[in-house]
């Protein structure tokens, strides 16, 4: 039993330095979170599923229990003062268990429960004029004819790293897709194929009061949907980077978003932007700000759910790159290759400490600095290169 | 009691993505080494003497124990990979029980038998044609005498942030001195007064196998003996930046040093530097190495001590300052001023979490990246001086 020797249960919120603050998820989003915090004086409390988790070092509390349950929220909102989220998962009708205690909820179940849902994220922002893809919801293969091919069918709910989407390109792929997602059973939509020449993203924080700190526009290269590198500064015109900072104010404005968001665009042949979608949390493209911003998402997003003052999101270095390690395998979740990686000057190293690695699973990633985006690149994944999770034993 | 509802114990060592670290203190230096540690997927143990500590919250296992009590050391040693510590006093007759048991301890009990006697330290430096100030054993007040005056008369042992020392002016001060420092039971040795025209230090990590990283020199403003402020790089003629860069690695194989240390340096009008101390652990004047450097003193020294490479000590930005944020006041360890301090763009504020406030208690620092050491400085000082602790209550 871990901690035993201390004998002593959480100190009162009233006795403490700083708020203290509940995160639903332990990951790594919540790791970075946590250690933000921490650093601001902050107390940590995490609800987890398991024990075993990557913010579990950095916690001054855990509770095991599902995020599902209402009385498992419930006791994670009485040991805090304000509560938030790792991941978009979480139903809102749970989530509202906490704000009818009283207690803070950022961001709240109202923008959860637009933002978890995609159809109703597309459709807020199609109200408030902000640029999405075409899309339609659908509730028959005919309907998904109906609205033209090729397309990409996706679920409404709990779809991320393109788990949950599915390409149609012509309709001999209709019934292969509909039955992947089970649309029998699950609600779909559709949305039409996107000929984007670029992917690009931004991080956004606003605040309980509605400051906004907007960080530089990034590129991003995925492979088999999964946020694979991220370079910043995007190399796009200037015109593109604040037609995308706009987009991102005027997008959480709708939704009414406090806290950090990873927002995602495709940026098409004529420059246009188009939303493909917001996460309401902390955002893998945006993990480079702990090293080449003033102030990191981790840390605004600590900020704006506590009501501080938002930090500066400017780069400290002319541009930053990042590079996620990914799982090659099953096995062990320790990496190989960390000395050679650790070797490679300039490189940021962070592991997550997950015990267990899996083919995909995000185990790590690594940040470099550098005087353009390609120098930074260069570095990041001279260090990556070096590192391997997946010890078959 | 914390963590109960886990309802499991440490993993074994085979178990863990990387080596669990031991770090014997749970202050703020703790804290931040801890932090670095959890970045690189490491686990860590506290010891420490009670509970409700810095580092608490980024620990995976506290031991509450003494570090006095080779017992304790021993339940220490048993848990982790490696051991090390976050001060000075530890009795290095106690550190040989680790090292007797197979276990690493960086710095070694040998490195801090010579530097935790100062007057071993300043011998061995001598020893190796360092320059230091010139000293001397004293075993009474006629010694002392005999040395010449005026003098700084110090306990060889358990000194820090002045506490520990003693100007003896004239001779009418010697019976006072000698008094206060009660040298009729600890033994103290004599220093000639160094007319100094400015106060540099530097911070060194040196790995298990010579590698060493050099970060620049620093320039410190330090009132009643505690260090305050601290801007990088020292405003400093080149030739005497290489000196220092030159001493600090020499001393550090002086000494056999593992780790990271810090260094302070006398620098005469004549350009001459002279050794004043060095401590075998991260240091205050390290502290803007978190946002400023490629590598922080922390990270660094849990590379050092795990038997990685060494991280770029190079600068980020042009410059950089550090403003230590100390007690006012004995009362509740909650900080006044937060949110003016955060809204200070640029400032980076750190606050360690101490329960409780005293007057100069280290309680926090901000640091601040700039174009010139003077803008960094105006930054930092203006967060600063928004936040208060000291409450009494």
């Amino acid at each position: 039993m871990l901690r035993d020797e201390v004998g002593s249960g959480l100190r009162p919120l009233s006795d403490l330095p700083a708020p203290r603050l509940g995160i639903i998820g332990g990951g790594q989003l919540a790791k970075m979170t946590a250690s933000a915090a921490s650093e601001l004086g902050c107390e940590v409390v995490i609800l987890e599923r398991a024990a075993d988790f990557p913010a579990q070092s950095l916690d001054t509390h855990t509770i095991i229990g599902d995020w599902d349950r209402p009385e498992d929220l419930a006791r994670l909102a009485g040991l805090v003062d304000v509560v938030t989220l790792e991941n978009e998962f979480i139903p809102s009708e749970a989530l509202l268990t906490i704000e009818r205690l009283g207690k803070p909820l950022w961001p709240s179940a109202r923008t959860m429960s637009i933002v978890q849902d995609k159809l109703e994220q597309k459709r807020a922002f199609e109200a408030a004029g902000l640029p999405v893809v075409r899309f339609a919801a659908v509730d028959s293969i005919d309907s998904i004819r109906a609205f033209g091919l090729p397309a990409v069918l996706k679920r409404r709910r709990n779809g991320y790293d393109g788990k949950g989407n599915a390409s149609v390109g012509s309709a001999a792929d209709l019934v292969g897709a509909w039955a992947r997602l089970d649309g029998d059973h699950q609600s779909l939509y559709v949305e039409e194929f996107c000929p984007f020449v670029r992917e690009v993203a931004i991080i956004v924080t606003r605040s309980q009061r509605g400051e906004v700190a907007v960080y530089p526009l990034v590129e991003t290269v995925n492979h088999h949907h999964i946020c694979h590198e991220v370079t910043v500064p995007a190399a796009v015109a200037p015109s593109v980077a604040e037609a995308a900072a706009d987009l991102a104010r005027r997008a959480l404005e709708t939704i009414g978003g406090v806290g950090t968001f990873g927002m995602e665009f495709f940026l098409l042949a004529d420059n246009k932007l188009l939303i493909n979608e917001i996460a309401p949390r902390v955002h893998n493209t945006g993990h480079y700000t702990i090293e080449a911003s003033h102030c990191s998402q981790f840390e605004n997003h600590v900020r704006a759910v506590l009501g501080w003052p938002l930090g500066s999101p400017e780069l400290v270095a002319k541009a930053a790159a990042m590079v996620n390690l990914l799982g090659e395998a099953d096995g062990k979740g320790a990496p190989h290759g960390m000395k050679d990686a650790l070797a490679v000057p300039g490189a940021h190293v962070h592991v997550y400490g997950k015990t267990r690695s899996a083919k995909g699973r995000k185990m790590g990633h690594v940040t470099a600095l550098g005087s353009t985006p390609a120098e930074a690149l260069a570095t990041a994944r001279a260090a990556a290169r070096h590192i391997r999770f997946g010890d078959r034993t």
